[in-house]
């Protein structure tokens, strides 16, 4: 009851050209804590102030990208009931065994029509937030370590037949949609917000050709300040700024886009609204989707639908 | 699924000493909007925010204090649910007829051992926050008329028994412990907040011996600014300042505390983490409580534990 | 002693094409107070913190651009002997009489090289920030008409023979130089920051083979947060953004370039050093010119060079 | 001319009373930079933004509370004359020789009638900010090493005859008044605010019996969000906090006041207004001295007039 079912986005595999490269900007740029290493050559990283082992892996390959994006669910009855759930709307899911991702337990992986790979999981060792559970700080120096998010908070994939996501995402993992952008036609949609909590987004979806490809993974910031922190951060490092400090129209958000090394789009924001289930979803229409993705330049950039990785 | 069960909180009645000098200050200085006037003289406002018609009643009484607190449900078949369930506990419901309130459906209401009314709602009229579902800004005039809160956020409440309570807001209402202070013989709590969703708290409650006691009544702002702005009107308003600008230890929120003008507490706050019911509960000592409650002074003020409406 | 001579900027005259819209676009969107309107069609403004009678002017005209850009000198024996000053330098200067600006005291003018009309004047009527000068609130509700700026604060212009305009501004004026930007050649200027106080700019002056241009008129906010605020209601009103929020690496502010409806640009700003006549001025190289300009982005936007009014 | 004269506060000497746990405390906690240490066993520091050598010096101490404080001028002919313009006033003056301070030219030394030894100086080592005067990035490391101020910024003084003393720094010195409290009769000052820039202040006085008193020494932060970071890092450092976050009435600075470990009391701050010597002085009634110390609460606390070191 209140928070069941699938809770929150839980990790992320990312691909980087150079691995080394990868380690340092996730670390020290992006600010990252490291925790771990496996035998697959995987790089694991958490937010600061998450609680759980890992939220953020990174493995060398030939091109960027995302690998799978995973969701924390309540318990193991949870991830049972929800995989056949899957496998009752026509889904094939595969179990993946404890242990093959460091301090995490079995996850189940599927594959949306979008060409994205998605996991659940019901088990990932806590390793707190670099405080005690009794009479924590606020913050740590930890807090203050490069751009230092919170947390990983959402992604937004790019691929074809959001239609078939979206209803997978509601109808078995009980998503809901927050908001959504109208194409030309007025009826398709082009993108799609979907939550499962009080976040205005816990992961998002726009209508591309090409399946499986990353738009960007967002990582949350306490606050405006620390928007522009990291936007210094990033040019005082050298890393390249797609747009940004700016405001979505979409979710309110302030937001920069910026890429890591190796092309990966990555996003540093704060706020957005809360939101609930019983919210009437907000719509935004094609004339105005440029104020809808970059409220103060009401235009998107070239590189908004053209990049991915 | 994900979101189910109890929302989030919906609406508090307040008492008030005057009428025309709370809808004053709950119009103008706190800067909700006022959406109605009932039969049985009650005046009706919203967060500016908010969607639904009403989130904070008040009435002319001989004294000051809660009538009642109620939480948004899912549907009409939770409402039924939680009523039953709520029997099934031991607790005796009444229902409210759709109406009684402005603009709201049928409540289920029980009282919890602390001595407070609580109720259970499953449909109240969407308004709008003053903005079109299509192409939204982000923020409009009313969100700088006073205050302007964007919600009704959590209440603080004080009365005996907040174990028993407890039980009932976990096992039957689907809440879960985000923070508690415990007292001086390391076991017995002083203080629980609890939480149905995402949010810090959504309820929380001190022990006391006086039941169905109103410690504050919470409302959310958008950043550490607006608490600033915030106090700065309460200045330029004569309003009575408890403490603040500062933090809490707890939740981590930046906050103040103040009084309306028939003395009861109210609290305008930003911030506190994402939480989830998968996370162990931060616990205070008797020792550090200082800290938990105020983290700037680490000392309590002789008001928070002693002054309550 | 102390701060003596050259005080401050006072006011600007500015050009719009249509009179209406310009009213309308200072006094609602940039939130300036409309103070008075001469029998030469001219309106006048002043920022809601600023005490003497005006600041910005706009009158109709074919074109936009800036008529002339003024400095409060210390007092009337100051005039005289800066007066005098000038023409010992070889400028010739005219004296324009009392109220021929309203509430304006007289006013002495010269054109220095790079085409602009500057102006001298010691006495303009106070009128206050709207507050007493006894007992006063730290703001007042026109702090939150508009983007509600709280002075006027610089500008920069565009035109020929900056090195003479720069030896006018130290020598006779009193100014120092802040920051540089040399060009490709290691030597020449192409932009000098001047500052008569502890303010990172007074005026500064970007080489351009035409003379008299404006680039921009700037206009403080207090706070980061409020360069926020002003970037939403410049989309609200459907202001067209030139670059920003972002931040500056010549002076470190923070900043939004925008146009008013006839095309000038403007600057709503936050932060820049405290800086002294005894400080080494900051250099900027040609290949890093960018990230001087727009330290975010690290380079400049086609308009930056190109498009002055 | 403009900016001349007195430029700026330039140094402290105070005294503590454990050498080691006061360089922790200012190193660490205050996170000021280390720039030397003296055969006399002073340690000196800057603020990581500011360009000379030394801003803070320290030495044990039987008792703690300020032993000098000094100001930067122009020149070494604006030293010798407004050391001969003391002296005309009926001033002793003393020259201490360049070097007896590190990197520190020579010093002109006075007496005022509130007891206090206030110090001139042309001439210290520009060691910069710990960035190249060459395409400087915004901020350093440092800049987030501890509570981390921007600059010394001025000090408040208690003592006696602060009418002679605003006589010496405004017909003297220079310096203009900016704000001033009237006490109980209307007409005698309990406190002044001095300006010799645009600052709200850079030094004040308040009445009082005893000779050569600091009420507390100010150092400078970039925003209100850099007030509640450093209100966090003196809760995690448990130092103790006098009060605040909160406004000042006079001059708007938002701010801390805490005390260092020997009991020095220091203040972080936040904004205030730009002020010129031509602006009318802000008046403060005796009835409203607590709002204009303290905003918000609108009333003294009893340390503020009666704990000084």
């Amino acid at each position: 009851m209140a928070m069941t079912g699938v809770l929150r986005p839980g990790h992320i595999s990312l691909r980087v050209l150079d691995l080394e490269e990868g380690i340092n900007f996730y670390k020290n740029t992006l600010g990252l804590v490291e925790t771990g290493r496996d035998g697959q050559g995987r790089v694991y990283f958490k937010a600061w102030d998450e609680r759980e082992h890992n939220s953020v892996l990174i493995r060398e390959a030939e091109s960027a990208g995302v690998d799978f994006f995973a969701f924390k669910v309540a318990d193991k009855a949870t991830l049972d009931k929800l995989d056949a759930d899957l496998q009752a709307f026509g889904l094939k899911t595969e179990r993946i065994p404890a242990g093959e991702m460091l301090e995490t337990g079995e996850r189940v992986r599927f594959e949306v029509p979008s060409g994205h790979l998605i996991e659940l999981y019901a088990e990932k060792t806590d390793i707190g937030n670099g405080q005690s559970y009794v009479n924590p700080d606020p913050w740590i120096p930890d807090a203050e370590h490069g751009i230092a998010p919170t947390r990983m908070d959402h992604c937004l994939l790019y691929g074809p037949d959001i239609e078939k996501v979206q209803e997978i995402f509601e109808k078995v993992l009980g998503f809901y949609l927050v908001e959504h952008v109208v194409m030309e036609d007025g009826k398709t949609d082009l993108a799609i917000w979907l939550s499962c909590s009080t976040k205005a987004h816990d992961i998002a979806f726009v209508r591309h050709p090409e399946p499986g490809k990353l738009h960007h993974i967002s990582f949350k910031l306490d606050s405006w300040e620390k928007v522009l922190r990291a936007a210094d951060i990033m040019s005082m490092n050298r890393i390249s700024i797609d747009i940004g400090p700016t405001r979505h129209g979409i979710t309110r958000g302030t937001t920069i886009y910026a890429f890591d090394p190796s092309g990966n789009r990555f996003e540093t924001f704060c706020g957005g609204y809360d939101t609930y289930p019983d919210y009437k979803a907000v719509t935004w229409t094609w004339d105005e989707v440029g104020a809808g993705i970059f409220y103060h330049d009401r235009k998107l950039n070239e590189r908004f639908l053209s990049v991915v990785s």
